[in-house]
């Protein structure tokens, strides 16, 4: 009996072994695999010259067109007009523009077509006023509800399975995972840990403005109106040294507002390592680049292969694109 | 022979026990040890009602006069003074106003005439003008060099011993540790891993603007004139939800620049320890604390006692003070 159990261990053993079992089953067998696969093993295998130590080995990630899709537009946005729909609802006199009535109204083509100004207006209504725990309560709950408006999934599976694959694959090889995203901080933080397996101290994001009060004896942290920090394009390297103070050795990112990053880490000494996702699956995604409205893409795709950077083509890479089919 | 080998790795299995080991041999046998020890069994046991998931063990300590000294003034001003007198060997153009001439004579009292301004003046001269990277190098040679005005110690040994123990025992207990600093977190960061074991993510703390740029084709992230984030007072709490997004449960500071992250740490839900650092050696190291210019600590001695903080009283809790004695 115990002899048997031994036995039946010891084969668990052999059929769970890493050296058996494939990391990133949702990848095709292209190049890009092969490429993951051998830059992960040059960095952690201990005889290869290009070893780096697991607490160098930092792996960084765009959110929006990275780890989840961004189209018609980014889904923060969708929250930030059904947020403002919500606190209409029960104050009318906040929609003192024809921009937040647009807002309201779900009008996406109309709420933005007053440019930046009218982007900052709707995320200053939307997302202050409240404190950073009642904020992220409350994007958890419209997340729990919510469903994106092409394809009717809710939004925490319109992740990229090939990409949640590469997160518990590159934590497995003792890699620390970050997300550094255009997107808010606090938005980001409220389905970063339950979706990607990343903490909120791994969340480096847009900010803004917080402060910090005693209401009514609780001491709390206030989202007030105005940005404080945008994490996007040179941004990003800022926003990684600020909050982690090292240099990644794997970065992946989908758009332009990613080329800085890519270029200061890929920069770096010893084996380095840029990802673009490129979006050229119209039929299981959407298929944009160059002249998109989000998630715009030109340098990046130009300058790539000089660069060596990798290009995963979706269509072309990806065995499967979202979670759970 | 094997059994032997067997029966030697036993016993020192037991000597290297931590139920025997005493983790924070400096300490006293006062209440302060008892009270962390406490804390640190309840929150780590997983049969005791107030046990927390090492996920959420998030202890953060003050800097300046909490893990090392800042007497007779912030050692990064020193610094700041010696760096100003050193660039203007080579420059004295630089030296545009009578507060940067004091500083570059080590002239303290006259330098620090000027207030904040002048402070500020001080800080940006010395402070800018660099990559981050060639900042850190700056700050770690001054190190190696450099010796406390009144001590002739090596800043590296102007920390704590008790706090060091304090520190590793958190991180054996699976405590992440961090630093939530007044002063600037590049400064910090070029000790605090080699010094306190805490890596640069860990390290929170004020900040000059940065940008990130291509010089000469090498991108780098350079350090500008200004300031992008005081991390003190109520900017600790905000610096803290920044970067960790969670609410730490164990809070330790030496003044009132520490109060409110005491407060909102404190205020949270479950077990919580706030730890106040009492200045009262003047025979080991300074007496000081509501008239004092650095570090002035008055409203915390006040309301300790009500909230439950931890006074450690440096001359009667701790049995040595520096390391390496």
């Amino acid at each position: 009996m115990i002899f048997a159990r031994f036995l039946l261990a010891g084969a668990m053993a052999i059929a769970g072994s890493p050296l058996l079992a494939d990391p990133l089953p949702s990848w095709n067998d292209t190049d890009p695999k092969a490429a993951l696969l051998t830059f992960v093993e040059s960095v952690t295998d201990p005889a290869s010259p290009e070893y780096v130590t697991p607490a160098d080995r930092v792996a960084v990630f765009d959110n929006d067109g990275t780890l989840w899709a961004e189209q018609p537009v980014y889904f923060q946005f969708l929250y930030a007009m059904e947020r403002i729909g919500e606190l209409a609802e029960s104050d009318p006199s906040i929609l003192t523009s024809d921009t937040l009535k647009a807002a309201a109204e779900g009008n996406l083509e109309a709420a933005l077509s007053g440019g930046e100004a009218a982007l900052l207006e709707i995320v200053n209504v939307s997302h202050s006023g409240l404190s950073v725990d009642e904020f992220q309560d409350n994007v958890a709950g419209w997340l729990d509800t919510a469903r994106h408006p092409v394809t009717g999934r809710p939004y925490r599976q319109m992740t990229y399975q090939p990409m949640l694959e590469l997160l518990s694959y590159l934590r497995d090889e003792e890699f620390e995972t970050y997300i550094v995203s255009g997107g808010g901080i606090h938005f980001v933080r409220a389905f970063a840990e339950e979706v990607y397996g990343i903490p909120p101290e791994n969340v480096i994001g847009s900010a803004g403005k917080t402060r910090y009060a005693v209401i009514d004896d609780v001491p709390t942290i206030l989202k007030d109106a105005g940005l404080a920090f945008i994490d996007d394009k040179e941004g990003k390297p800022v926003g990684i040294d600020t909050h982690i103070g090292k240099r990644p050795i794997l970065v992946a990112g989908n758009s332009d507002g990613d080329f800085a990053m890519l270029e200061w880490a890929t920069a770096g000494k010893g084996a380095r390592l840029g990802v673009i996702v490129h979006h050229t699956d119209a039929a299981r995604e959407w298929a944009y680049d160059r002249n998109s409205h989000v998630g715009q893409l030109a340098r990046g795709l130009d300058e790539a292969p000089a660069r060596g950077w990798l290009v995963v083509d979706m269509a072309q890479d990806w065995k499967s694109v979202w979670p759970g089919r």
